[in-house]
Parts: C-alpha cells; sequence; structure tokens
C-alpha cells in the first residue's frame, strides 16, 4: 500500500490506537491548545506533559522492574553478606521464594531497596542500572526491560513534543534507575525525569567530590508525593498527565484543578493475553479510586485490550 | 559609529565586558566546546550551565534580597503578631534596628524566613512575590530588585544558550522566591531554577487540591547542597558553573571534577562606586576559600570593576 496513501491526507499521529474515543480524546485535546486564536490555546512554555512510568510507560508485571533489579543485585551481593541467609527478606528471596520475601510489604521492599542501591556513588550505581539493562532479561517475555515499553505511548510522547509540549516522567521508581536509560528509550533526557530518591552527600575521594548514595529514602514520589514533586521539580502545573493506577491519582487531580484546558488520562490494564489484566484489587499498580474518579468524571481511560493495535514495540516485528 | 562597523566583523556576544582575560576565557570555552570536529566538542544536551543568583546575577547588598522581602512581610504582618513586640528577632525589626534584629545569625534569619514564607498555599506565596517585586525598591538605588541585575551576566546567559546551553539558576535563595520572576528577567524558566526549599504538602480544600507551604525547611541549596540539588534537579553534571562566593565552591569543584572540556568562573565584587567590594571578610557573599581555589586552579575570576563596561542594566541609559 505505500505510496497509495493521497498527499492531502494528514498523517495518523498515533497509529498504533485503534479509532475510538481514547485515540479521538488525545487528538482533540493536543489540537484545542495548539491552535492558534483559539480560546483553549496554551503557549508552548506552558505545554508541561506529566508521565508516570511504572504500567504507564513501560510494564510492571509480575513485579516492579525495579524490584526484580533489586533481587537481582541481592543475589550478586549474597556472598559479602552471610547474615542474609537468615535474615528476611533475604533469607527467603535466596532460596528462591520472592512471595515469602515480599510477604513482608512495604517494609521488606525498603529493606530490599535500601540493602542495594544505597553505599555507592551516583555514578557506581549508574553503571549498575546500564549493566544490567543491557543484560537482564524480563522473566516471561525474556525482553530487555528497556523494550517491555508500550508502543502506543510511544506515539503520545512523539505527538506531544511535536506539538511543543514538554515532556516528564513523574515516578514512584527511583530517579537514579530511569535516567541512564530514558532518552535513548523515550527521548525524556534525565532533567526531566522525576522520581523517588534516596538521600545523596558530597564527600571528597581522593581530592575528588563524589556524591554518595546513603541508605536513606530521601522522598517517595507517590500519591500526595507527586504534585509536591511537580512543583519541586518543575514549578509549572502539568496541562495533562497520564497515568495507571491509585498512585498516579493524585497527579491527575492536581493537573485537572488548574484553570484552563485540561486532560487526564489513566491506562486501564484489560489485556490479559498480549499483557496482563488487573485494576481494584492488584498488589502492584492497584487501580480503584482512580477508575472510579476517572468514569465520574469523563476523563479518558483506555482499554488496553480495545483501545492499542499493538501493546508492545516488538509485536509489531 | 553605527554603520561604521564592517560586515565581516563578527558581533562582539558580550558588548558589555572589557576586553581582557576573563571576557577571553568565556568565549575561548564555548567556542572550543561548540565546534564541530574539535577534540572539545560537547553534544548540545550536555551543555549544562549553573548559575548562582545572590551575587552572580544580581545584587547581594546590603542585605540578600530575599530577607529584605521577609522583612516587608514581618512589618505587615505585625498587626496579627502581637506576640512579637517583645519577640526576637521581630521586636528588633519592627523597631527599624535590622542590625540588632539579625545580630541572632542564622538562627535569626530562618525564624524571619519560617515565619514570613509558611502556612500558605503556594499560589498565595508565588502572588506575595509578584507583589513585592512589583512594588519594593532597593534601600539604596531605589530601583526595582529585578533591575538590580548584572547585565554582563546577562550577556553571559544569552550567549550560552545562544550556543545551544541550557542555562540553569542553583541557588541558596528560595526556589519559589525566584520562579515567578526569573523567565521574565533572565529568560530562565521555573523548571531550570533550582533552589532551597520549604517542605509543601497536598491538602483538599473545598474539594479542589492545594500545595500548602509549611514553616519548615526542605533543603538548604548551598555548599555541598549545591553539588546534591543539581544531581537531584538535573541528573547531568553541568560543564559551566558561575558563582561569587564559597557557598557556590562545591558547585564548581563539582562542575570541574567531570570529564572534558569544563569551565568555572567566579564575578568577583571589587567596585564599591558602581556596586560593592566585598570578598574574604563580608558576612554576605563571604569569598575566601573560593578565591584562594580559582587563583590556585587557574579559574576565571571576575574583577567586577576592570572587567564591566556597566554593572546594571540602567547605567547604560
Amino acid at each position: 500500500m505505500i505510496g497509495c496513501a493521497s498527499t492531502t491526507q494528514p498523517v495518523d499521529p498515533l497509529p498504533s490506537w485503534n479509532e475510538g474515543e481514547s485515540k479521538q480524546s488525545i487528538i482533540a485535546f493536543v489540537e484545542s491548545v495548539t491552535t492558534e486564536g483559539s480560546p483553549d490555546f496554551v503557549e508552548p512554555a506552558e505545554r508541561i506533559a506529566t508521565f508516570d512510568n511504572d504500567g504507564t510507560l513501560w510494564g510492571e508485571q509480575p513485579l516492579y522492574f525495579q524490584l526484580l533489579f533489586a533481587i537481582d543485585r541481592v543475589k550478586e551481593l549474597a556472598s559479602e553478606h552471610p547474615e542474609w541467609k537468615t535474615e528476611e527478606p533475604f533469607a527467603s528471596l535466596l532460596k528462591g521464594d520472592t512471595k515469602a520475601a515480599l510477604a513482608g510489604g512495604e517494609h521488606a521492599i525498603l529493606d530490599l531497596v535500601m540493602s542495594t542501591h544505597g553505599n555507592m556513588t551516583t555514578e557506581e550505581f549508574e553503571q549498575l542500572v546500564i549493566d544490567w539493562m543491557a543484560t537482564a532479561r524480563h522473566p516471561t517475555t525474556e525482553r530487555p526491560y528497556t523494550e517491555m515499553i508500550y508502543q502506543p505511548m510511544l506515539e503520545v510522547l512523539h505527538y506531544l513534543r511535536a506539538n511543543g509540549f514538554k515532556t516528564y516522567i513523574v515516578s514512584g521508581g527511583g530517579i537514579e534507575f530511569m535516567r541512564p536509560w530514558t532518552e535513548r528509550v523515550y527521548g525524556i533526557p534525565p532533567e526531566q525525569v522525576v522520581g523517588s530518591s534516596v538521600k545523596t552527600t558530597l564527600e571528597m575521594r581522593d581530592g575528588e567530590p563524589v556524591l554518595l548514595r546513603l541508605p536513606e529514602m530521601n522522598f517517595i514520589d507517590d500519591k500526595e508525593g507527586k504534585p509536591v514533586a511537580i512543583n519541586q521539580h518543575i514549578g509549572r502545573r502539568p496541562i495533562a498527565s497520564f497515568g495507571n493506577s491509585d498512585g498516579d491519582l493524585q497527579m491527575l487531580q492536581w493537573t485537572m484543578a488548574g484553570q484552563g484546558p485540561r486532560f487526564a488520562l489513566f491506562v486501564h490494564h484489560t489485556d490479559a493475553e498480549r499483557e496482563w489484566a488487573y485494576d481494584r484489587h492488584s498488589h502492584i499498580g492497584g487501580f480503584d479510586k482512580g477508575l472510579d474518579e476517572a468514569n465520574g468524571k469523563g476523563w479518558t481511560v483506555v482499554d488496553m485490550k480495545r483501545d492499542w493495535k499493538v501493546v508492545f514495540p516488538f509485536d509489531n516485528k
């Protein structure tokens, strides 16, 4: 069919989206804020769009990918930590029982992250992330994690940027876990990545300053934390926000509470065949209050199974 | 002389700078990192430049301008705080004795800032700053504070941006005190302003989310804090940094410790006639260790009196 398209036919900015309300809502919003003379026109400087990462731009099952990174680190570091043979959550993990390890909930997760993400320089951590991303494979698809990204959302990122938007990630994931690869994978540079963080401190080593990552949380960029972090990092209220879970609800509320045209979108994971299907009762990516509020207020809720022609870029091949 | 310049003469990017080593060092650096094929060429994405604000981009005498804002707020709020008549530092301030009020040092300053910058929404604070900037006048020049900016540094900002740099402020001043006016005055958008901050918390008011500023410090962006904040906000190491005091030394050290071409510049306040002259023993803008290190390492030290044709934009008129 190449070459048959009429030259007057506009190029579809979202080719991986099926025609329907979701796709139409995105295009209608972008056209309204970029049409000069329109009452909804927004100056380019104010075109800020914020995206959650886990479950919105890439997958988050069977576990947050950063948690799978932490688990791999525990296995690598085990020989230096004989005490982990008896201490939870490490003992269960090292026996291969991830479920038992994570039964300790947030406390267990925090232990895992702090013991594997701290006590090194920011540059050492960056290299660990780069190496892991290059070699680790997802447990079910056997793909690199940086391929487990949503093709339709990549198109939204490109479409927004082509229309003068600045696209930001605002994620519960670690800011320094994302920055080494978001520019290559999403076209989002490090300075437009906001996330959770550990405390860092400046230290001199052999006369050179290094930033040391402490095993101590600095900020958790989730729920109420997301508007706080948006204000701290960006200093402008987004006019469009994209999420998939209750952890993103406050970000979308904050976005929609501003003056002028606004857009809020949730990705609803409805496709057990091509991806995963989960919502109200999921431990990861729980989507309950957010779903009700989006339905009540008429925000866009993407039905992944219905709205997306493909999920991952490799589905196209 | 207008009209006499040869068309082959390149436009001077820094017309308010006298010819000399300082001006030449800036131009040589920019040319080296932007010349394609040069061994020092730096990709535009990595061209990050960070600027201190107080004493580097605008004045800081006889007191930090933000402190003058806090003092004005104390006077406005005094009727709601009868207890301030006897409590320091408020009592001395209300009697007009600023020196006695500030004799309490950092603790007194923190009291002043917390009691005047917290307990309101981010939008209410923004409006206070906008109103103050529009009406307040500097005690000696009687100019609006946003005119007390350094014309030669504005030219550096423009010159860097014209050469593909992203320019950031990294200041000990309050991030939300600067953001309402930096875009208009310096061409630096809110998302490129990094500073000290109070804690904020998300609250619902009449069903709408607001960010409430708490009377509690979140982060002090000075000395060792500057590289920490650069890492947190920008996630890349600057290749050029500009400061004027020991509070900026760690930022310049962090910048210079990276790989590849680097540039560090201190503004030295040497002009008692057109501005102020102060350095090693000044309570505000103390410049002692930084001066020694800059001299020892051959960093650029701008002698304001010698190097600048004009100081403020209004000197031109």
